[in-house]
């Protein structure tokens, strides 16, 4: 077989089966290559930065990696945004990028750039096969490194002759991963601190899965402490569930009034909490000075059982069934609003849905008024890059075709990798779109106030309106073979939502704010 | 002043006038001083992408740089590929990039991420605004990198406290950059190879402009020497002008045929030929074996002054007047093809357009076909990254609010930066953008032919095919604020594109192959 061919099957036999491509000239013996492994399901998408964010909500849904097959340095350079985020949130990805020949290398062709610095921004693992003979051990390795706890983007850069040379074999299985349970003593000490006063947990990672948060419940319910949720865990369930974390407000503010009483911080896969950004003002650091803080597993741990077995160390067993707040009813006509479509979707949303919630100032009214809807799982940015919502989304209806997808898109956000679509479209994937259509970047208008410009001229204005002209997301989203709708109204809204839930495929629907 | 108005004082004070941005919380600052100094002109961009790609496009024709405002690493992630064009054009771009506050980087926040390791990948210059009385000379101290010949992408990076920081001044006056001519002996080498038999020249850089191009035609008439281009040059003269140097082929097969005559090279601001990928028969390096190769002059130098002392050295005056190609008048109705499409385009653009080239497997067929055009400019790709088409559009027709600015954009590749347009249409700029619908990547196709795969399966053909479903530019640019019309015949482009012409403001022809 080909360089190529070792590729496409060592991936396929370690169970990879899914890869977000978009190729060139280096690749076309990969892209040839997909006929004979049939078990490999090459995805086209229309830009890098669409695949990046692809095999992100791909491998946080899956638990395990998607690939993805990117040309040269420019290729990988549109995919770094959201490999960002993935890195952010310890997604597996196994990113494959093409080289030029090896001697072509010499020459400062118009494509050739420093790949390895590229990938190195985003990769703890960095690897070039130059060698056709090591090929198929250089893949294996990679998939090693992708999905050693806590996880992460490995990349392999492959050149182009290596691909088209003559190797003997595939690569060699690779063992799955598994993480560790914290040390008994860990236990036992997280237990003693959390039957202290003004004792919290902070569950990040994959610490806020549905076994995670009972079993935080019921200490909550046990011990009294409190329960945070990093605000950008890779995914978290939501909706009625009786106990839900609380997640960590957004500004520093809001974050240092909930940790005031914080006497003993017990954190779970994350790290202790910190504001987003910094301010004139306001602490980074948002923990009460003196307060301190441990570790009951480490974010290459398994944080879920650690949870476990801290509830029966300190003897919470299931508690008196919390209530839930009820879904609202079908309200009469009134113009939309972010509350109105909180409601909607808390009603209307199916039991098990994944969201990609890429909402920026929206976001606190959605997740309050999310907990009211049937149980279902949060996908929130990772890293703080914008551009992730709709291709985590098309990443995510890869990985769980029998659950409806809704991506959550601040309008701004949307425009960053609107071609998701096409590959959603193209694909069939089952993902209800709702652009959140302020035609502003919001959260800058918050923030300019808060740096104390009340009124900030026509220029600074014009640098936050997306408006003028408007973005027509229903022509967009046609444009790029997916239905859409507009809807203006809270009654609109309802139906088309109901509407695209019932359906399967791709529908959008913009929703004017 | 603030460090914030520091930055655009001092830009504004050495010429700057522009600056492409989409920021972000740590960059309110920068914004809010917009309003301070009305010199500087902000313009929204709604992907980072658009705003590097508009830079490189402003800078080619300004022949002086534009700014560029990003948001932390994520947001200069996003314009590295276009960046990567500009440092293969040697564009002159100063890229300004906001940090977080410099006591909030020790806390590994979801937007922290290693700037400089980002900019390092495009920029020889990457420095960070670390201390704020240190600002203003930091900020000049970039602005002269970013100018010194032959140009290039600068960057600073600049904390969110120091933009809050008072400062005493702006930054000092940068000295003008110039380019230095060859010493004479070099020019009276020069001259001594074209007299050579099978003497050529290849121009690149900034010698392609009308002065170099006519002493390039006195010296091909006066010694019989070739002349050839570059054909990643930034920016070049074409159209009736009598002479036109030979584009330097894109296949090596046909670059070999074209070079095999040839014995000595003498190069003007850049390389020796190589081809644009490696391939298994041919070589990468396109000159005869043994060919001598000689500088005119190094990148930095001033090519096109010293291709007319060479000429004025030769004794090379003016010759006879070359007879020029003739338009071609309208044809019958027929279905559209690239040829016609160049044929329209040879009789209906205006003298002094400038046209951003980035149509691929079409490319050859125009080039050919524009020769009949009224004199022009032509800006290819320099990098070989596609999505640069559109934004350098944009950038251009702010550098030449006066030219027509023609874009002749691949279907695969104005995918990349569509968000362009709205930019387009916010502004009013005086851009027709013509989309080369075959919907697939022919290149690949091609390619994939050359690698001797005769019949790619259909795992493969599907990776190449970007119809199914078929992407609707007319809806896309409508959702963008871009009047659109399709054209599917040679009398509706012919038609759409006379009426694109005489209209002022962006217009978008989907040309359906």
């Amino acid at each position: 077989m080909d360089g190529a061919e070792c590729l496409i099957r060592t991936l396929s036999e370690n169970g990879i089966g899914i890869c977000f491509m978009n190729p060139g000239t280096s690749e076309m013996r990969f892209v040839n290559a997909l006929d004979r492994v049939p078990e490999m399901r090459g995805m086209l998408c229309l830009f890098e930065g669409v695949c990046a964010g692809a095999a992100d909500g791909y491998g946080r849904i899956a638990g395990k990696p998607a690939a993805t097959l990117l040309h040269l340095g420019p290729g990988l350079a549109n995919g770094l945004c959201n490999f960002h985020n993935a890195r952010k949130a310890r997604t597996p990805v196994v990113s494959i990028v093409g080289e030029h020949t090896r001697q072509h290398l010499r020459y400062d062709a118009p494509l050739s750039a420093d790949i390895e610095a590229f990938a190195r921004t985003v990769s703890e693992h960095v690897r070039v096969a130059r060698d056709p003979a090591g090929l198929g051990c250089e893949i294996s390795g990679t998939i090693a490194a992708a999905v050693a706890p806590p996880g992460q983007v490995a990349t392999l850069i492959i050149p182009a002759d290596v691909s088209w040379s003559e190797v003997e074999a595939s690569g060699p299985g690779v063992a799955p991963a598994r993480r560790p349970l914290p040390a008994p003593e860990t236990i036992g000490q997280a237990a003693r601190l959390l039957r202290s006063p003004g004792a919290a947990l902070l569950l990040g990672g994959t610490a806020l899965s549905a076994r995670a948060v009972a079993a935080a419940g019921r200490l909550a319910a046990h011990t009294g402490a409190l329960v945070f949720a990093d605000r950008n865990a890779p995914r978290m369930v939501w909706g009625r569930r009786g106990f839900l974390p609380r997640l960590m407000p957004y500004f520093p503010e809001a974050a240092l009034e909930a940790l005031a009483g914080v006497r003993n911080m017990v954190l779970v896969e994350t790290q202790a909490p910190v504001s987003f950004f910094g301010y004139p003002e306001t602490p980074s650091y948002l923990l009460p000075e003196g307060c301190p803080v441990s570790v009951l597993a480490a974010r290459s741990e398994d944080g879920t059982s650690a949870l476990e077995a801290l509830a029966e160390e300190c003897g919470a067993g299931p508690g008196a069934a919390l209530a839930n707040p009820s879904p609202k009813a079908e309200p009469g006509e009134a113009p939309l609003t972010c509350e109105a479509i909180g409601d909607a979707l808390a009603a209307l949303m199916p039991e098990g849905a994944i969201v990609s919630d890429e909402t920026v100032s929206a976001q606190p009214i959605l997740v309050e008024r999310l907990r009211a809807a049937a149980p279902f799982e949060r996908m929130p940015v990772t890293g703080g890059a914008i551009g992730q919502g709709l291709p985590v989304a098309l990443g995510a209806a890869c990985a769980a075709p029998d659950r409806k997808v809704v991506a959550l898109e601040a309008d701004g956000s949307a425009m960053y990798t609107l071609q998701a679509l096409w590959t959603m479209a193209r694909e069939r994937l089952d993902v209800v779109t709702v652009i959140f259509a302020n035609r502003r970047y919001r959260i800058l208008e918050i923030e300019m106030q808060r740096a104390g410009i009340a009124t900030p001229g026509p220029a600074a204005q014009a640098m936050m309106d997306i408006g003028r002209p408007d973005l027509d997301f229903v022509r967009m989203a046609e444009g790029l073979g997916v239905p859409a709708t507009r809807a203006a109204t809270v009654q609109e809204f309802w139906a088309q939502f109901r509407a695209a839930v019932e359906t399967r495929g791709p529908v959008l629907i913009e929703a004017v704010l």
